[in-house]
């Protein structure tokens, strides 16, 4: 089996994982619970790569449902400069595929110590990471083999958003919602997947893109953008819209593919304003969200409307995943050098 | 004048812009004694592209000069979402090179409303993002008109070290570092100014490339990606080293180059590790630092070292500046097209 295979089996796999983990949803009000009786009021992320892509989801959706103030910390003042952790009312969420991720493992540890409430989220649950923390969420997504992270990702989100959803006393309604966009995850990938081979050939033949979107959506611009450099042809660099109109607008100068996510959200006018400039630059655009009429591209990832725009993101990353399977399938496996690093989890410092 | 000689000029006035921000200690001083005075323990950064940047370097001085605690918050929260702002013991520092953007300026405005302690990093103190916070602190950088950032940004970083060394007390020491830091600017320039064409013509053949650093120098990889990404010729995208080496690294399979920041620092030891994977993969190494054993890449730019570690970022970024001028110099101006936006500093929602 192929890495491309391996990735479009893990990329369908998604609506089981989702489902898994509501089975799960004890665990989850236990956290929350925790969280709540030891009167955390800020969560500070830890992560690397589609895991804090994870982590910038989660700042949103812990804010919206939950009320709770978060961001993603630096791990190398702890990790690096040894920095004191003052973490007084404070959990730390830290997330790992793989629980092994070495500096993760670290501030987590250096965390629990100082006093703080310590969560892992990850896949493995008999590794490092889930013994430093004192609370484990499995993500229930088993291992990953392909080559960049699809069902980890769209688990962490379902996670977080059960979580603030718990957190809320809300859990029912988030969980229906979620069993909703389990079930129209098929059709949405069905559908990627016919126009996929257009923006594919578009995508490869310009070696470079800007992804972007906005509050909920710059976790999907973040992980689409990762998904499609880790194929390895084609570096795709995420900026916010509101960053890359900014400045780097002007590098469409010379243009190549702008891809913004949109839809269902009070970010869409600044979605449509960075359309408008890239159409107007001669870039060719892309657009992930379902059909509204605001909004309108070159080219169009009609994705199934989310049952509430929350867990929208959910749904997006599909359009990212599908592509980077179809040009991966396009362009065939990578050239692969003697002692080149494969896209391994751990990490060494 | 073409918009290649403005840059040149703007980079070399960097020493007297410094010069001239170290004549205004006294407004700094006054900054951080009420921050001291107000029990400020936490702060926020807001604001976009360079100063952004800016902002991650805030960070990291903050927190190992005057022990203080910050991190960049969201500002699509309160500005699209509507969330409260909850600032209980907290300052925002709001960095804008026009004092003009919009979500900044509106998030400054909220936060003092809601009782935050608010803060104007700008080099326009009569704009309205001076009127909306409560205190100003004037970058000395004067109007700024080249296509991507450099005066403001370097005049950011100085203004960040010179308020945490003031609320720390060391006031003095890191004022006369950044006079030698000022002072040692010219060579450095002339120097990278030689060792450019070169990279240039490197850079430019690939159209793309990947820069790293890690802690203090992963504000200098994200400053000098966007340098280059807005000379219009190349795509350069920012990833700490660990981020880099956790799944992207694998896009190297179809080499191109990997610029890293690094020397005097803790970090050293994963800049060295990537530099090392970079070059083991085939890509062409390019390396910002001062001359020392542990760090070695295809081309070097030598940095000359800085008085303390904490101020190595402001002389590595002028590697990447004069990087983006000998490009634009190669190249030429970019192609135009009617209706594309310049790199106005003002960005609407």
């Amino acid at each position: 089996m192929t890495n491309t295979d391996v990735l479009w089996r893990e990329i369908v796999d998604q609506p089981d994982v989702l489902r898994r983990l509501l089975t799960s949803g004890g665990d989850i009000v236990d956290a929350a619970y925790t969280l709540k009786q030891r009167g955390c009021e800020h969560v500070r992320f830890v992560a690397h790569g589609s895991s804090d892509n994870a982590a910038t989801y989660g700042v949103y959706v812990l804010a919206l449902l939950a009320g709770l103030s978060a961001s993603r910390d630096s791990l190398s003042l702890p990790v690096y400069y040894h920095t004191p952790l003052r973490l007084d009312g404070t959990a730390v969420i830290a997330i790992s595929r793989s629980g092994q991720t070495p500096d993760v493992v670290d501030y987590t540890r250096a965390a629990r110590a100082a006093g703080a409430t310590t969560l892992a989220l990850t896949s493995h649950p008999d590794a490092p990471l889930a013994e430093a923390a004192e609370l484990v969420l499995d993500l229930h997504a088993g291992a990953e083999h392909a080559p960049t992270a699809t069902k980890t990702y769209t688990a962490s989100l379902a996670a977080l958003a059960l979580l603030a959803a718990a957190f809320a006393e809300q859990l029912t309604p988030v969980a229906s919602a979620i069993e909703r966009v389990a079930a129209s995850m098929p059709a949405a990938i069905a559908a990627h997947q016919r126009a996929a081979p257009d923006i594919a050939a578009l995508l490869t033949e310009h070696e470079r893109l800007f992804v972007t979107g906005r509050g909920l959506h710059y976790a999907t611009a973040r992980q689409i953008a990762l998904n499609l450099t880790e194929t390895a042809h084609v570096l795709a660099y995420p900026l916010s819209t509101t960053d890359l109109l900014h400045g780097p607008i002007a590098a469409l100068q010379r243009p190549f593919p702008v891809w913004a996510i949109g839809g269902q959200d009070s970010t869409d006018t600044t979605v449509q304003d960075t359309l408008r400039r890239a159409g107007r630059a001669g870039a060719p655009t892309i657009l992930t969200a379902p059909v509204a009429p605001c909004l309108t591209a070159d080219h169009h990832l009609a994705t199934p409307p989310a049952p509430t725009p929350l867990l929208a993101p959910l749904l997006a990353v599909l359009s990212g995943q599908v592509l980077a399977h179809a040009i991966s399938h396009l362009r065939g496996p990578a050239r692969v050098h003697r002692g080149a690093p494969g896209a391994g989890s751990t990490v060494p410092k």
